[in-house]
């Protein structure tokens, strides 16, 4: 481990990320609110952070290799979430663990919060939580396209061809630049387009952009109570809808396909196609339900809040326009269930992923298949290319650490004194970085202690950084060699 | 597929079935219960179906091929199930869909009972009903050792060694009767230990026979409503837990550390072995975590509390001695979430299997250690030996079956109207067949309706078979080679 090298990154990235404490000063000034002092405060700590991680190894002139990455993954994360958390110190006043809790949820675009009262407060602060979303959402997929490849991860080495030129299995090169501006072009457009679309639907400047901040992030922070309920208007539900797709696709394909004019690029992309199949079935089935079961007045009405709920919840986004908690039967269980899947890999969404999921439908496929013909060969494609061995054993060896996970913190979450659904819903919700869970835990955290908060930020970390980097670091081996 | 051949086989063990219905005539007789009828009728029933299956094929004689296993082990579970539903149709009339709940339940050794008032039934069918357990048991065990290998599900292909002599691929031998006479004898003497400690440790002569039917077959059923409550003895519940965990360890481990007067064997069986550290830390923590809620008086009857409902459950027996929902933050849902360990290969135990279990954590390890050592060769050994990618993978195919299995069956149970805790833990208890679950469904399944039973029902017969079987007769592709 070359820790001078880390810590010098470490000191650059928290010196550029204090540049982002100056957009919420601008609000702060513009709306007059008393505000100023928590990101000039929070500005000062982290850039002094910055310079003080930085300063002593500035010529430290390395070449990074792939066990730094592991470390300045899960450093990335950690750390800045963790300064993230200042300025809800000073402004709304949350104790420590809620204010990490609401940072991490912020950056890692879980979008689950423990503040109540939103309409009532500062607008810098909104702005500010709305922004952490952004960040986070752009660093999800420069991380998930630029390093999780280079790690191999969980079948994530399938992606490494579509990352421009050749990438070296052990160090990380310069070109990783190229692709993040052309991600952060990608990205912003959208962002644009989304906050005009919110706009002229009806939202006020100040909410469009919030919202189109946590929209194209999948992020889900709204600045009201009621989050997108408020506005009670079926035509920003559209655009929030088209956004969240837009949000939950890759970014890769994004790009690709507007670069050269092609669209048909997306229906040739097998995650993209299962994705939608997914996303229309399901809509389908609670659409169908909540009509049947007369919870709105119509067919239409039924569809409305079946799609955009499914959506919201399934891209990991996690907006809400009813409380779907209290849909009959299997649906809000059905809900919970599809942030399991979320998104496409390459998109700033959280879950399984579907490529990961269509790579496990069809190992369970080959195995039924071998059953019925013992002695036949079958080999698993996506798109025409045969995937190998090795990755079909890191996604399993991927799933394997995922349901794990997943128990293992929801029992930790129990043991806090959580009832059942809430806590396998709050961390389901949280570990695939959808925000709203079942019980008490639909529109807001703070029915949970401040343990149960810690319990839950760790899992929407091991969610967004895909378990292995952070895992990989709590193992002793790691250490050793 | 030889048709013929199948109904032969399925004439001659309906017929040998029929003969399990005169015990429980003697026992009416001797007790001069109202019951004679169900079970003169039911024989007449089964012995008539079979000779009517049996008479047209009898002089069929052809070769067994390994297609035709999947349907005559799924026909075995399926229609003796089926058959013995007959006498709860006329003795405790109870419905179609209540019969033969408790008919699969009782033959598949799940044990979830719809019969309320069990303390007021005529003794003969109470005495069928443990004893329809016992013979379940029994072919569970024939299945496990002499079928699921030639089938190679799910890793059982690891087992095909142990049993005697060489087992062709693709033709089931005569030798499959050496091995039954051999696990009948082990299974009766076990039994018979069982009903004598019973007996000596209390209980009525009818109670210790019937107890120790569905004790060493981890059936569950019991002779009262309140399980092994009733007799509040704690010398009764020592006893339960030490054949529990008989009935849930590999029978040919039983046979051949007898045989070779090795007791030595049992511990140096990794399955075994880790079987008993999961028994001892989940009856730690459960002890512990009642102890420290001061829901007994103290630490003793805490222990004694908490390790007869693990091992109960666990072992996928499931008699009750205390109403364990009830109890605090995550301990209900950790008991259920022991079902999914269940026994080991080889025993009348459910769920997912101990075997399985270290496999699949094997190959997490490995998983992981390969993110740390990238280029390093990795092989997964089990007591030394080293585990074949093929097994590797029929492993995890099984796992995605078994997961998958779990969740739909839970929700198509959600959609008759059951809550979720409820429906999550009904279908974990009579899938892995334990028995009893959480919310509505901990002593009694009464509260579930008929359509909610048919989904148990299959699930517990899916449970049983191993899912495959089952699952290769529904796809179109086996029907059409
Ligand atoms: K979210
Ligand atoms: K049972």
């Amino acid at each position: 481990m070359q820790y001078s090298l880390i810590q010098r990154i470490l000191g650059l990235l928290l010196m550029a990320f204090s540049v982002t404490l100056i957009p919420p000063m601008f609000v702060s000034l513009w709306y007059g609110d008393d505000s100023l002092h928590a990101f000039t405060i929070s500005f000062v700590v982290m850039l002094a952070l910055g310079i003080i991680s930085w300063l002593p190894v500035r010529h430290v002139k390395k070449e990074l290799y792939l066990h730094d990455g592991f470390i300045i993954t899960s450093l990335f994360w950690i750390v800045l979430s963790i300064v993230s958390a200042v300025p809800f110190l000073i402004s709304p006043r949350l104790d420590i663990a809620q204010a990490v809790f609401e940072a991490v949820s912020g950056f890692t675009t879980t979008g689950a919060t423990v503040i109540l009262g939103l309409d009532y407060l500062p607008q810098s602060i909104l702005y500010y939580r709305q922004q952490l979303q952004w960040i986070g959402g752009l660093g999800v997929i420069v991380f998930a396209v630029a390093v999780l490849p280079m790690l191999g991860i969980g079948g994530m080495q399938l992606y490494r061809a579509e990352t421009p030129g050749p990438l070296h299995d052990d160090k990380i090169t310069p070109r990783l630049q190229h692709t993040v501006w052309r991600f952060l072009l990608t990205y912003c457009i959208i962002t644009l387009a989304c906050t005009l679309a919110f706009w002229a639907g009806g939202m006020s400047l100040f909410d469009a952009v919030g919202h189109s901040y946590s929209t194209v992030s999948t992020g889900g922070f709204s600045t009201h109570d009621d989050s997108l309920k408020y506005f009670h208007s079926p035509l920003l539900e559209v655009i929030a809808i088209f956004f969240m797709l837009l949000g939950s696709l890759s970014f890769t394909l994004h790009y690709m396909s507007w670069v050269q004019m092609d669209l048909k690029r997306y229906w040739r992309d097998i995650q993209t196609r299962v994705f939608f199949y997914i996303v229309i079935v399901l809509t389908g089935i609670i659409t169908i339900t909540l009509w049947l079961k007369e919870i709105y007045p119509d067919f239409l009405t039924s569809l409305r809040y079946a799609s955009f709920q499914l959506v919201s919840i399934m891209t990991t986004t996690g907006f809400l326009t009813d409380d779907f908690s209290q849909w009959p039967l299997f649906v809000p269980a059905l809900i919970i269930l599809s942030t399991f899947i979320g998104g496409c890999v390459g998109s700033t969404a959280g879950g399984f992923r579907v490529i990961r999921l269509i790579i496990i439908y069809k190992q369970a496929m080959r195995g039924l298949m071998r059953m019925i013909h013992p002695s036949a060969i079958f080999t698993i494609k996506l798109d025409g290319k045969s995937v190998p061995d090795s990755v079909l054993q890191t996604v399993w060896e991927f799933t394997l650490w995922f349901i794990a996970s997943y128990v293992i913190l929801s029992f930790l979450l129990m043991a806090t004194g959580v009832e059942m659904v809430t806590a396998f819903s709050a961390v389901a919700s949280c570990f695939n970085m959808a925000g709203p869970g079942l019980g008490k835990v639909v529109f807001i955290y703070t029915s949970i202690s401040d343990t149960g908060l810690w319990i839950l930020s760790f899992a929407m970390l091991l969610g967004r950084l895909e378990i292995f980097p952070l895992l990989v670091l709590m193992t002793p081996a790691f250490w050793r060699r």
